[in-house]
């Protein structure tokens, strides 16, 4: 049995959503940031960077959405989450998840979570003012130069495209309007015909 | 034929040692940072991120640190450089990367690029002042609860070797003493053991 530890709005959901297109059984267990239960000790054994998402196995936890994303495609191949046969496919989904979560997802963090790299609140501030440009010159990348369509992979869908899904999530608070991106806003309305997207939002709502 | 794009004392490193460890055919093509090669169009048309490293392929390119270290070692199963029947362990694994690349180096990164997240020179220093703080947090971290030793997954090498080394070799730089950090300056050293780690720092000095 799996738990998977997550809180709301945050890049858990991308974890969620493939948990659920794959079928597993889980239980999902949302944390609260408000009450900064990240960094609360019971937490802190479960993922002692103090963050979100963690996904207990039996044989031990796996933490970093990417890992997690490809641990879920590997373990239920059925589910056909990733190219698992073509090292050379699998390596293009990877570089797609790797540059949502070392690039992507950093600068949006740079809106809220701007104590990580500096300590001047001045410094913070003039973080949050770049977030629209960095979050716009990543998503025009994205489109020109990664999302193939209908799926990020191109026909096949994969756990890349729950992550990519919530990152276009992010734009609006990030002061970008994702109507900008053609694609990405398609690929988004089409993720939410999807069950397993739907029944993932009903979970993050707690 | 692979050929392979880096640049000096960079994150290129951990994947230029992985191909010396593999025993891939490739040749190593290094682009000049102080010349800004990077930004040029002819590497762009490499790699439109204006990022090292990258791997061209007979199929493609493949970017991203993460990804390009996995797609060596399933290139390669007979170089054992990856647990690449064992989902659970092979999701440590990636764990351990997605944390160098989307936190470690991310860090490191606010020392010489805080131009990537804000635009003011006063919020540049106020990153670069914490820069030691959060770089002794991670290898603190990773001492801690994740390097195994005497390699980071335990007794089997793996690619997480060269990418963990790589990090190691910019404390200094980050104006953190790795001497404080008994497990990773011993993994240093036992790294700077293998010849191919010799011959990929060889390769770096161009
Ligand atoms: N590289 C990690 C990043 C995880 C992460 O930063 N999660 C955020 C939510 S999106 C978090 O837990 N933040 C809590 C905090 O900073 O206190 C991943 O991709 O899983
Ligand atoms: N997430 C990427 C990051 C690549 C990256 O940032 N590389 C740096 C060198 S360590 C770079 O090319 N910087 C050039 C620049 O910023 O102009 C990876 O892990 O490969």
């Amino acid at each position: 049995m799996l738990t998977f530890y997550f809180a709301q709005s945050t890049c858990a959901l991308a974890s969620l959503i493939a948990l659920e297109e794959s079928g597993l059984a889980y239980e999902a267990r949302m944390i609260s940031f408000k009450d900064n239960e990240q960094r609360s000790p019971e937490y802190l054994k479960i993922n002692p960077k103090g963050r979100v998402p963690a996904l207990v196995t039996d044989r031990g936890i796996v933490t970093e959405t990417p890992a997690i994303l490809a641990y879920i495609a590997q373990t239920v191949p059925a589910a056909r989450l990733a190219p698992l046969d073509d090292s050379f496919e699998f390596a293009r989904l990877q570089a797609f998840n790797s540059y949502l979560c070392s690039t992507v997802h950093v600068n949006h963090a740079h809106k809220r979570r701007g104590s990580r790299w500096a300590d001047d609140p001045a410094a913070h501030e003039a973080m949050q003012a770049k977030v629209p440009q960095t979050m716009t010159e990543n998503f025009e990348l994205i489109e020109e130069t990664m999302l193939a369509g209908p799926w990020v992979m191109g026909e096949q869908y994969s756990v890349a495209d729950p992550y990519l899904f919530t990152m276009t999530g992010w734009l609006r608070g990030d002061g970008v309007d994702p109507m900008r991106f053609a694609k990405a806003t398609a690929h988004y309305a089409r993720m939410m015909d999807r069950p397993a997207v739907q029944r993932a939002l009903t979970i993050e709502k707690g």
